[in-house]
């Protein structure tokens, strides 16, 4: 039986002795207003305390509501929240691929949607860096990443995938949720339908699965051979995220 | 005794089998104008054709030379380049970092140089998914590190280290000069002194030690304790850029 305040605690104490270990000084997390970057968040302010979390909110042609909703998340644990806007260096971008032909939607659509993700990371990396130079100690980057969307393959290489630290890897959606309300993570944020911010669609709706299926599937429990089969080929297409082809001589 | 003419022939097979394997139309490089991604243009010229490579140079607040050399390989090859400048992107980020607080040179100097690997490596997956649909065969992106430079940790996290095929990885700075003297690499590129184009210092100012001495560590053949001890140190330094640690519950 998965116990969530059982977890907590060692979580934080995961958290606490690899900053020790590594003589690590805080951690930037993306706060994107959804449950996992919650979560994160309420974990590493119990860790290190709110003045060690730098939160970032990275709209890019995005609603203001997620923002809102980010904010929520750092009121309630009382880490400083700041937010980058990615539009105009997004725009800029888009006007030197303008140069290079007339493309289409369609032709755009995947380069736009992902492109977005590792502006994100970038940006993270970058106020790690600004903040360890400021404060005279090193602050690395948090992944929130948790085990369904992984096992699947929903992310971006190069992306969200991209941190120095990972402590929802190995919890499901429910798991992770029964962590958030151990924390109290605000409602809105903790059971909103989960979202990439990018295509409009839910991650359900782009992944053609439910949470709760790859969640089944993964405690040996899903029984439905066509879901079976979906959510094997995924992860199947996802291998190449994790294995990099290298030629030995 | 390292045979050159041979690991041409075996790095074009790796690449031709794994482009077969797995049904890939084309490759997106990043032309730095350096000799490592030279040497890499030049091995997927020859294993794919030069109507199936696409070079791009990412210029951001940088010296036309390095573009300059960057035709000299494309040229040399025949395979298509183009230039995306990144300054103005770079500078529509910098203007919402500033609007965070006044910091100094120093406080932002890590931050500056290590954002624009990450933008570069957005530009060739941007490029690649955008090629991808375009000509309806996959496109990836080829990463050009060497032994030498990810033994001591020479990469940036997020940058130019995400890649979808790795074909220098297992040989040295001299094994990649004596490959780039057979497919006959333009000697201004080959042999101009390894820099990031980033910090006005070479690569082996930045690292404090010689690649020359980095692969004679590689070969058991370094003897000098005091290098030894510098490159041993760059190498453990570098762990956490191999490692994330991860929760497990």
């Amino acid at each position: 039986m998965f116990n969530a305040k059982e977890q907590v605690d060692k979580i934080i104490d995961f958290i606490r002795s690899y900053y020790k270990n590594n003589n690590l000084g805080g951690v930037v997390i993306g706060i994107s207003g959804g449950k996992d970057s919650g979560v994160v968040a309420g974990l590493f302010t119990k860790a290190l305390g709110p003045e060690n979390v730098l939160g970032v909110t990275l709209p890019c042609h995005s609603k203001e509501e997620d923002k809102e909703d980010a904010k929520l998340v750092a009121n309630y644990y009382g880490f400083r929240l700041v937010n980058i806007d990615l539009t105009n260096s997004f725009d800029s971008f888009k006007d030197q691929i303008n140069l290079l032909g007339n493309f289409n939607d369609q032709q755009l659509l995947n380069s736009d949607i992902n492109i977005k993700p590792r502006m994100r990371m970038m940006s993270l990396y970058y106020m790690a860096a600004l903040e360890s130079a400021i404060k005279g100690k090193t602050y690395i980057v948090a992944g929130t990443g948790n085990k369904c969307e992984e096992y699947v393959g929903y992310f971006t290489k190069g992306g969200d995938s991209v941190s120095d630290i990972k402590i929802l890897s190995d919890l499901t959606v429910s798991e992770v949720i029964k962590i958030g309300e151990e924390l109290k993570v605000p409602e809105k944020v903790l059971y909103k339908t989960p979202n990439d911010g990018l295509s409009n669609q839910t991650d359900e709706d782009k992944l053609g699965v439910k949470y709760s299926d790859i969640e089944k599937y993964i405690n040996n429990e899903l029984l439905d051979e066509n879901i079976k089969q979906r959510i094997e080929k995924l992860h199947k297409n996802a291998h190449h995220k994790f294995n990099i082809p290298t030629y030995k001589k």
